[in-house]
């Protein structure tokens, strides 16, 4: 049997080490056939909930609920929280996305962009007065960007009156967000979560129920996976259409487990595996850290240029079963981009950082 | 160990008997942390389509495309297909939501309605003059009522400047439906496929594109998952955001593997074990046929009425480790649903027949 490979890509990524015996356990209690009205699927449910609440500090006001993606969540967002105006932290291609999806819904997007590599600051953005919802991207898995937590803090209690959607898709559940502040968050499973892609994680507050109830009043709210709905749904841990059941019950699994090892400890180990990565960047030949601002790297998303073609770097680490991704856009030649998940082991961050060692 | 439950719920349903040797493999491929923009997953993809294109006898201009669920292509017909106007055949649950969504999204949502349990037949549709899509539920989950394969292509070929949508996600793959002839056909992986849910699959032809494009030229057709979107990606065996690989990888195993038996044979022993069913209890006192119309009855959802309250008699089944499900909504007490799917093999099907024979 071929060697097995080790995944240092930014999702779909390395699978949660107990991920096998976890799909085990799903198979053998023949979760795959149940019904999704069934009182065993709303145990599922209700046990990722409960999970997913300890581990993000979610307040039990909040509604988490599930949909095929966290791009399908960008649109069900802009929907279903905002009538006519949105403004965008735009610093790489998924905040770009999200963006996008606003001007395509037809809403009066404002933007804020700042180049590829660069981060925000509170000071600096000034906020559209009518914008009804800020867009923050957390975390920019394009370029390896973070906003840190306290200037999205800042963000939000000096904007009140506005709603605060955070993408959390490539950080969760490292970030240190005040879940009681922010209004919407939202995340997949196939990044730190470390399981296989085919769910979006969205969690909202009663601030932007109210407002998808009062809009529903006067317009369209579109049909499929409305807020009201979705939250309705989520409060019996029931959902509108048939579910990922196998991705909601894996998450489940994969929170009660990070829940049992502590948060904290979780943290503290991205954080060292993150540092020890930025060091040894910093001063190899040939690489330097691609993200200028030490405040704006990214915990999880390590990206790196390269002066050879990322290739190049990528093919070699390949033979050696170590995969890493490469620059997004028009970066795809110049960077690497690594990901320091939770399933991305110490262990593992060594065995990379040796094989830099040996091959460059 | 407990004994193992055999499913006949029409969705999520028994499995496909390989199903844990195909997700061994997936396992073993380390399929869940591959990139989806990488190789791997395009022949996954790639592999995917072909199987199900020869399985449905889908002509190769038309598109297979992925979605979060069968509710989500609802959604993304009539924004994608429809500007103004769209008819409806409603006789259960499930064409009535499809025709909700429709409403929903502000069309102009003609209907013709018959009461659950009543089927549809060519002659008597009158098709409003100016509907752009006609929606067409083959087979109603909820209440085990088919349309003939006939009687759609008729309606078709009497409506050539109309798109026909056809929902068989509790049929595929069994119906004859000719694909070159239909616009756009959609299913589920949790039915007759025998997979866990999370996967929505969606055929539509260049009309189907054609109208899209021609409608984006003046509306928004949304943002999430378009058509011209997803279309072009299909094309070269993407897709716009990051899929459920898992599921995408499983149908097309599950699809290569019905090829191998033949889709004939398939359909052979379904019709087979429908008839052993239906011929069972139209001669079981204390039960009877809802479809009142022979060739209404669906070929893989076979709803009985019962004199005593549906729930005793599913007890008395589920003691025995056999699976069978409610009626849907409001003849939940006073009807069985068994699912007649692939993944019931004639030997399960003769099993739930002599468990009927000791039981009632």
């Amino acid at each position: 049997m071929p060697r097995k490979n080790i995944y240092f890509t930014t999702g779909p990524s390395e699978l949660y080490p107990k991920f096998e015996e976890f799909m085990k356990e799903f198979v053998e209690k023949q979760y795959g056939s149940i019904s999704h009205r069934s009182v065993d699927f709303k145990k599922i449910y209700q046990h990722t909930d409960e999970q997913l609440r300890e581990l993000l500090q979610i307040p039990a006001e909040h509604a988490i609920m599930f949909t095929g993606s966290a791009s399908e969540i960008w649109e069900r967002i802009i929907l279903n929280l905002t009538e006519l105006e949105t403004f965008h932290l735009v610093n790489g291609s998924f905040s770009k996305k999200f963006y996008e999806y606003s001007k395509d819904l037809e809403r009066h997007a404002h933007v804020f962009e700042k180049p590829m590599g660069e981060g925000f600051s509170y000071a600096e953005i000034a906020v559209p007065e009518y914008a009804e919802l800020i867009a923050v991207t957390q975390n920019e898995t394009s370029t390896g960007v973070q906003m840190r937590e306290p200037d999205i803090h800042k963000l939000k209690r000096s904007n009140a009156d506005k709603l605060v959607a955070v993408d959390i898709v490539s950080s969760a559940p490292i970030p240190d967000l005040d879940m009681s502040l922010i209004d919407t968050v939202f995340f997949s499973v196939q990044k730190s979560f470390g399981l296989p892609a085919g769910l979006g994680v969205w969690v909202a507050n009663e601030a932007c129920l109210s407002k998808s109830l009062e809009m529903k009043k006067k317009t369209s709210l579109s049909a499929h996976h409305t807020l009201p709905d979705l939250w309705k749904q989520s409060k019996a841990f029931q959902t509108p259409s048939t579910p990922n059941v196998f991705a909601i019950y894996m998450l489940g699994k994969v929170a009660e487990d990070m829940n049992k090892i502590g948060r904290e400890t979780l943290q503290k180990r991205v954080d060292q595996n993150a540092k020890k990565l930025y060091s040894y960047f910093e001063n190899k030949p040939g690489f330097s850290i691609g993200v200028e601002r030490e405040g704006h790297r990214s915990r999880t998303v390590v990206v790196i240029n390269t002066e050879r073609p990322s290739s190049e770097i990528i093919s070699s680490f390949k033979e050696k079963n170590l995969i890493i991704g490469e620059g997004y856009g028009p970066k795809k030649e110049s960077q690497i981009r690594i990901a320091n998940f939770i399933a991305n082991s110490s262990e593992q961050i060594d065995l990379l950082l040796k094989t830099f060692d040996n091959l460059f």
